[in-house]
Formats: structure tokens, sequence, C-alpha cells
């Protein structure tokens, strides 16, 4: 199992080719009722294990929360948690501007008003081996983004998402969390509702430098 | 540009499948002397740009260091501190072991002392807008992930490293990086050179716990 995809149904379902998952994988919000099967989250899973770390340490861990006792309590803690830090976030007492009406604020109400009912929600763990540094991430994140692409092969659709760290005394109590990990990020999972519009980014000659910081590329053609 | 790969390339290039990539993606640290094409580079760095960031701000900054005037002593500069770095780890001085004679070891003494010679090195950099966090990571090392997934598409490899750090200052000065951008990681990229093996990974229910901390799923059999 170490090396090969369980149950070997990767050829099967894996179709989507790899270009264009990069290209066009986008944060999903709205499920269906659908689970997701034990099978398709062990893929899921497995998938996001073949990231890289530093050293080779290995050190994600994926808690998952079904339907179980603690992950039922887990869920409810968490959706409060959400729906306090979108409001916050609605309102700019962030430090930002207030959002204004869009399908972007409907799809996040949306998400955090449904929450309790996200088929699988995981806390993405880091066990830490040294002091918490901005760059321990590396060890991390790479298997986030490698959960979330597997999803999407599978027919699934995520989000990861920050909000969890507001409950996080909380949730380390009621899931025996140990000190030692960090909880890096909160995924949602779930079969994908209704239409998802295209990504949204800056265009690539915005976000590349050449030979010196602030200097665009001669190889990028202007967008 | 913004919502479309460049140059329309992916069709054509991209026959792996996503899951297969997700599988067997390992980090590349053999190169030919062999380059990346200019169409190739924008290509994956168009894909890196593809990844999610918290509120889709997109901090991620790619600077590129090819064969420029900067590039070359960039690549100097940061040999010296992988050398070192390498020296360092493998004589066990962070309070690891020493490394024993392995195909790795070998792999990481050709990575270093042939680290002027690699075709393209990327210092991808976060923009910072709040203090450095341990959860930072999350908007630039799904990208990193991203980056390295084209790469293979493409048909060149890469690793993600960190060994950048120990002239971090330097390559402000020389590259002008500003004291608000994070220099997060240092991937490297070129054609594969010979052989390469499998990922060794852990099994995945040993990474995987269910609705409590230490309990694995039942859905997942043991390895």
């Amino acid at each position: 199992m170490a090396d090969r995809a369980p149950a070997d149904r990767q050829k099967a379902v894996g179709e989507i080719g790899l270009l264009e998952a990069l290209a066009t994988t986008r944060a999903i919000r709205r499920y269906t009722n659908d689970p997701v099967s034990d099978a398709d989250l062990e893929q899921i899973l497995w998938h996001a294990g073949r990231a890289p770390s530093g050293s080779n340490r290995q050190p994600f861990r994926f808690l998952t929360l079904r339907n179980g006792q603690n992950a039922r309590a887990a869920k409810s803690l968490l959706g409060q948690s959400f729906r306090d830090g979108w409001n916050d976030k609605r309102a700019g007492t962030e430090g930002e501007r207030p959002y204004r009406p869009s399908s972007f604020v409907d799809s996040m109400r949306h998400f955090v008003d449904h929450f309790e009912a996200i088929p699988v929600v995981i806390l993405v763990c880091l066990e830490r081996y040294r002091d918490p540094s901005p760059f321990e991430g590396a060890s991390v994140y790479p298997a986030c983004q490698n959960l979330l692409l597997a999803a999407r092969a599978l027919g699934y659709g995520g989000a990861l998402t920050m909000w969890h760290l507001g409950v996080e005394d909380e949730l380390r109590l009621m899931l025996g969390i140990p000190d030692s990990a960090a909880l890096s990020a909160c995924i949602t999972l779930g079969v994908p509702a209704g239409r998802h519009g295209p990504l949204k980014r800056k265009p690539v000659g915005e976000i590349v430098f050449d030979d010196e910081w602030g200097t665009s590329p001669s190889w990028i053609a202007p967008a």
C-alpha cells in the first residue's frame, strides 16, 4: 500500500489531466447531501500523503470528522466559529472593507450556515519537531493541495480554511490533539452543488519577476 | 491570459493523469544540461499561480534565476549555502544522526556540488500583509506544489528546498527583495537526469485519524 494507490481505482476514475486540474480546481463551498465514500476518502488522503515534506519527515496528520460523536460536536463548534469569522470579515472588522453583495458573499453565507451538514471536515495537523516557524508550512500545505486536487479527480470539491483557529483550544480538548501538533488547516469536502464560476487570478506577468525583484520577465507577454 | 493557460500548449503536452502525477511526483535533484524553455517556464508559473490562497489575495511571487547577471551571482551564493547546509546535515550537526552512504546521499552531494549549473532556480516569495505566522504558508506552499506538478506535466523535475535561508540577507541585497516579502522557498528546476526511484511514504493508515487524535480509521485497511 505504501507505494500503490489503494484499491487500484485510480486508473478507472482519474481521467482528468494534470494541467487541466491545476488550471481549473477552485474552492468549492456548496455541497450536495451525497456522502464521500470510505474508499474515495482513503484515496484522497493517500494521494495527499504523497506530497513532499522537509527531509521527507511526513509530519502531516489528517483528522477526519464525519459522522462520529466527536465529529458532530466538533462540526457544531466549528460551524459557530466559521459563522463568527465570516460575519466579522463581511462587516470589515478585520481592518478590511465590508463586502458588497455578490455571488461570493452568497456562497460564503451558504457555506457557514450549512457547515454542520458538510460531509467531511478534515483538520490537517503538523507534528512539530522544532519551534513554530513561518516556513513550517512547506511540510504540510503541499499535502493540503494534493488533497484538494485528488478530491477533484474523484468528483469532489473542497475548501482550505483557517476559521478553526477561533476555537483551537476547544478543539484540542474535544479531540485530544496534543500541543505538539499544529492545527494547520481545516479542509471541507463534499460533492459540488450547483454551478461554480472560473478561477479569478492575476495575469502571470504580475506575479513573476526575473533576475531581480520588480523586473517583469521579457519572456512573458504582457496581459 | 488570466483565465487560459498560455499558448494553449496544455492539451498537447499534458498527457499525464492527475492522480498518477500526485502519486508519483518526487523531488528531482539531478538534471541534464537541457534548458527550461521560456514557453515552458511561463506555463509552469501560470499553473503555479492557479493555486488557492487566503481570501484569494495571491501573495505569492516567483523570482526566477536563469542566466542573467544577478542570477549567476545569486546561484553562486546559493550554491555555497546549499553545500554548507548539506555538509552540516550530513554530519549530523543539526541534532540529527549523520547520514550513512546511500543513493540519497549521492544524489544530495551531486545536487549541491552542481547547484550553479541548475537551469532554473526560483525564489518563491510571499508578500506579507500581516505579521509572520506559522499559518501564512497556506497562501504560498500550495502554489509551490502546483509549480512542481506543472513541471512534471511538461517533462521537468524539481525540488523544494530551504537552504536559501542561510544567505537570506545577501540575497535580499543582491536581488532587491523588500523586507515585506518572505523568502518562503527555493525551487530548483530542470530536465531529470538518470533514474529516479519510487516515492517512499508511510502507509496512509499511519497519517490519518478518525473522530479523535490517535484513532485509526476503521475504513482504512492496515498496511
